[in-house]
């Protein structure tokens, strides 16, 4: 099955299984916003636990806050956000459609892999198992020709990216010939730049309001607060500060699902140690986190770092950590290594004092700051896209299952009377009575047994457990495994002892810390 | 202590020791908006585990979701937010200040209620143990003549308010000669509307961009998703949907620190039910809303319903669980019979029909709607205020101790070395390392034992362990409780059995489930 569709697939379970829902669905959605639903939203849930039992509750150094999402304006202001949080955008005058050029652009060089792609494709199926792909990419003349148009796009457009020249892009954009692909024509407006930023008004006095910003990102929160947290803390660098929280973006373009949204959740933390031992720090936390993903079971395989090579003026280094999506690998955290640009550009800003006194060495300085930023949303995504599997069974059927790690799952245990009567609920109830103090367990007692498992499979429940008329006689149940769709009878004393570590947050975190 | 020295000194320790910061403090703030330190999020973070344990995991029939902030505009016009969501607000002329109007009549309500209780004092200071303030009350001319006016003045009030008067508020404040307190002047515009909600622009097509609404309240998003729910989660009525996130008020006199902000969170729960059927349900949510409550252990005599006699105009019964604050009962919870109101509104408004199959009786009908509806900062506040206590100690000194609920507390142990050598830090972390899995630990070894125990009170850490040397001999430690401050020799080995229930959520629910 093609990538694209498996993502479809993937996309409409979300919805079907009550994962994720377009925003105000029955008004017919709004762009580029998502809700989840009642099993998503355990999900997320259990993402955030383990994120936060890992960098706060089990950090003896590091501790957490919850900043507000409105914050004083001029913290925009010092962080660069007013002036140069911004798309470069571009109008067809034709269809009257707004565009990102980046993204116009971006399109155009993944047209040309799709060209060396499909050439490969075409020499694999001609040659067989004899095709040896490396060589053909080396010398096939077609090949080699987009591979160089390719990567001089990629050059030229990288250049003005980070020069930000607009002329350049449009130049770009018409030298590559690219056309609106409602009208169909070149008919382009030159590039401007659009802020990001959501405002709105807050206050109302007669003098009138002031303008506020949604903030773009959870990290402003958290340096604005150092100082508070530093002192009250009594913190002793190196330390940290973590936050879960909303942050918005108006993106123009937003695609893939929940990948890109204009209301999404951050996980951030920044690690504020002493000037000149950033760069240690900097792989300690590249190592840790990766760690952390990696403890979740998807093989090492489908993650990558990406070291950046163009660096923001701020940073002295950042890398991805990228995972394979059906997209491609996409960047699913970012590690960098933010100097003392935000603390200063606050100090300045603020004309408060943001210093550090190193009772150590007597000096007081500017703390450097390492962060790792994970966009809960995308982590999301990329854990249910690595988890569907259409599993074709012994009888010819398929099944979908959701492989989730057994400790993010929504559910745990469904437990299932063989029949509606006779005292099986009643008795399916007692033993949820009892377990659900220990794990999220849920009762199921509509249609087959057999299309029971098919649907707690599709929402990846780990464990099933059926009561029937032996379990009234010898208190046993039937267990049953969502993966390898094993069953056994065990005694009902014995479910909470067999379930409770495999499912728990805490068995995640044992494996890395 | 007077309660509003009480309550100053409440927020300042909040500020003190990492519990509430002013939201961008390094900014000098943002009207009505704060964030949570390092000990405030973890406070927060376990009141909403509470909630959300006990109404969702818990509960067989109800579930969660997590919709966005944003939503698509026509809620908010279905809802009747935008029509109707309004505070009434007038200029004074000379000084150029807004107020709302119905603060400025609230405020000269309390004025007589003040001057009431200055004669009461004044008069029981005069005849001492012999003074009967019931009689005095009642007989009294003056304050009898403060009674009668404070009454006349809230009943023309309240008939204002509810028929939407805006020429009577003005007249009333006219009337009771209500002046401005910084011009001191009558000198009063008419009375206006002003909406609460806050609004940016959303998108940016070459069309132009949509104006959305930051949601006001939680309940819509619970709503706009009830089809998906209901279908995808195959739930039968009744059953509830219930969601915790954050909303917005452009609130224009924002009083009262946490207890009335700009940016809050709500804990929302909408419950589903066959017509008919909703009074009884509204008396079940009631006793177990009141009971969650009550089994924080703050006692019962702090907590009473405020049934509302005047109905919103979509609601057939309405209450408040009230609770015990140094300003008096204010309300934590609402617990609303809200009729049908908002799915009928909402399926005219979308065009979607939305009503629920009945199996039993082969009917489909639109359900009815018991709402339980909490503010998480005031009930944060609520329980600092009762958790805050000075205490007289034997030797003359004073304690500030915050009684927290154990269950609640953001450090649950403490673990403190004696000296920070001789191998004690080190043993320290070995009791941390092994704890920490199942209980938030601190390792403390700056000051004096003494300060330690007084820091750890200030932030409620319900147990504290010392480590000394005689620990290296024989694995035993000092456990001292915050509350009683007794101290005993314990076990390592068993400190996980002493402390592990009495700080756990699961001990707090297994009291009410």
């Amino acid at each position: 099955m093609a990538q694209e569709d498996v993502f479809k697939k993937i996309v409409s379970h979300c919805k079907e299984y009550g994962f994720v829902f377009p925003s105000s669905d029955i008004y017919d959605g709004l762009g580029a916003v998502y809700d989840y639903g009642q099993n998503g939203v355990e999900l997320k849930n259990n993402i955030k636990q383990y994120w936060w039992q890992s960098m706060v509750l089990l950090h003896e150094n590091i501790v957490g806050i919850d900043a507000a999402i409105f914050m004083h304006p001029t913290t925009w202001k010092a962080s660069g956000h007013v002036d140069a949080f911004n798309d470069p955008l571009i109008d067809n005058r034709d269809s009257k459609k707004r565009y990102r050029a980046d993204v116009l652009i971006e399109d155009q060089i993944a047209k040309y892999e799709e060209k060396i792609n499909k050439e490969i494709a075409k020499a694999a199926k001609k040659f067989g198992d004899s095709f040896d792909e490396q060589k053909f990419r080396e010398t096939n003349p077609r090949v080699l020709e987009h591979q160089q148009k390719r990567d001089a796009l990629h050059q030229r457009y990288s250049d003005a990216m980070n020069a930000s020249d607009l002329n350049e892009l449009k130049q770009i954009i018409l030298d590559e010939g690219i056309v609106c692909p409602i009208s169909g024509t070149h008919n382009w407006t030159d590039v401007r730049q659009f802020n990001l930023m959501f405002k709105t008004e807050v206050g109302s006095t007669a003098e009138g309001s002031s303008t506020i910003y949604l903030r773009p990102e959870t990290a402003q929160g958290i340096f604005v607060n150092y100082l508070n947290v530093q002192k009250t803390g009594r913190m002793k660098l190196p330390f940290g500060i973590a936050q879960i929280g909303k942050a918005f973006r108006n993106e123009i373009v937003a695609r893939q699902f929940i990948f890109r949204m204009r209301e999404f959740e951050q996980m951030e933390m920044q690690y504020f140690v002493k000037p000149g031992t950033e760069l240690q720090w900097f792989e300690t936390w590249k190592k840790t986190r990766m760690a952390w993903h990696q403890a979740l079971g998807f093989g090492a395989e489908n993650y990558r770092f990406h070291d950046h090579e163009k660096l923001a003026h701020y940073a002295n280094a950042a890398s991805d950590i990228e995972f394979h999506m059906p997209f491609g690998f996409k960047e699913v955290e970012g590690i960098h290594s933010r100097t003392n640009f935000d603390l200063s550009q606050h100090a300045k800003y603020s004309g408060k004092k943001i210093e550090y006194f190193d009772p150590e060495t007597n000096e007081s300085y500017t703390p450097y700051v390492i962060e790792t930023s994970i966009g809960v949303d995308r982590m999301f995504l990329s854990i249910m896209c690595h988890s569907y599997e259409e599993e074709k069974l012994e009888n010819g059927e398929t099944r979908v299952v959701l492989k989730l790690p057994e400790a993010l799952a929504p559910v745990k245990l469904a437990v299932m009377p063989l029949v509606k009567k006779d005292g099986l609920p009643e008795k399916a109830h007692e033993i949820i009575s009892n377990l659900r103090f220990h794990f999220n367990c849920k009762y199921d007692e509509k249609d087959s047994i057999g299309k029971r498992y098919r649907r707690q499979d599709a929402i990846g429940t780990p464990y099933c457990v059926t009561v029937d008329y032996d379990t009234l006689k010898d208190n046993t149940v039937t267990l049953r495994h969502r993966d390898t769709m094993e069953q056994k009878r065990v005694n009902i004393a014995d479910l909470q002892g067999i379930i409770e570590d495999r499912v728990s947050i805490t068995s995640l975190l044992k494996k890395i810390m």
